[in-house]
């Protein structure tokens, strides 16, 4: 997505080889118009799929995948991180650990919000090592759902997590796709293939 | 705003006197096309203050305070329950106490996504003790930045938070206001009004 890699390029900052901050549009500081954007291709990738319900992570998932659910008019549901005080149903759970900001947090969805036929589109900022995404999916298949498809705002195409979805039968769609971050420089995948074709 | 009145009645649950719990459309589960029209409510009443930012918190406040940033054209920025790990810059912090969730937070926004000349709206989902809003309005004036009002979705008139707010001189807008959860039953200000001139 075009759009998408303008901004990572004038906003984005490479703090090390693996980790690209943006936090002036996506993570701390929200740019509305570039959600919609966002929204409106996720939308438009997973058209075909009966997508029923968007399933995301707080709280940086929140705003891509609430654009989404405006796009194909689809409730959406976060993941909490920790337990709520006045959530005191049955819980659908898992346990994800972060390698880029070396945490490791409790999810929890109450389990009336993900149903039996729902087909399920997972939305997340970013895609790495795949654990947040795994996590998702294993909560949609507790309930029995069906995971129609996996897109993510920024994939680190130079970390394992897209191939290992890819493997387990996943479709993944990314925005924009890193291969690398080297030199302090971001370096996506489409620019790499250019280079080669000349 | 009636709208999201009728969604209160139809899927709001009335836990205590005290606790309306709106999981299955704001807190947990989203509605994105409610948050859409609540967005362009909040852009409507507050379209001649010239406002240049709005300020929220993780996790609810998000998907509102997004939507109100689309429709306004404006950035969102939300502040963070906990610091990051990748977020080292200068902060303007607030610690603030839910009496509703009995849990108190560190809150802390990156000072560079509030200018000193910014016009800041606040925006979040549940408005009671009034200590959430005015932990964001003492971020947002540690920046010098100005608050241009205070946007809630749904406010518990019984609770002294909007009348705090509006003595201190804010203006607050909330799109629904509930007088009462007494009796296991939500009553709305405008209801018990209409009720009086009957």
């Amino acid at each position: 997505m075009k759009l998408l890699e303008e901004k990572i390029n004038a906003d984005g900052r490479v703090l090390n080889e693996n980790v690209l901050k943006v936090d002036s549009f996506l993570n701390h500081q929200i740019d509305p118009q570039l959600m919609n954007e966002i929204g409106k291709e996720f939308a438009r990738l997973f058209q075909n799929d009966s997508i029923t319900k968007i399933v995301t992570i707080e709280s940086s998932g929140i705003a891509p995948a609430v654009m989404t659910g405006l796009h194909m008019n689809v409730p959406v549901v976060f993941a909490r991180k920790r337990k709520s005080a006045t959530l005191m149903e049955d819980l659908l759970t898992a346990r994800v650990h972060s390698f880029t900001k070396n945490e490791t947090h409790d999810l929890s969805i109450s389990k009336q919000y993900i149903a039996e036929n729902d087909r399920v589109l997972i939305i997340d900022d970013f895609l790495a090592n795949g654990q947040a995404s795994l996590a998702l999916v294993k909560m949609a298949e507790q309930a029995n759902a069906v995971v129609g498809g996996i897109g993510i705002v920024i994939e680190k195409s130079f970390q394992p997590g897209a191939n290992l979805l890819k493997q387990e039968g996943y479709r993944v769609e990314s925005l924009a796709r890193i291969s690398s971050l080297s030199n302090g420089e971001v370096k996506f995948l489409n620019e790499e293939a250019e280079e080669l074709i000349k």
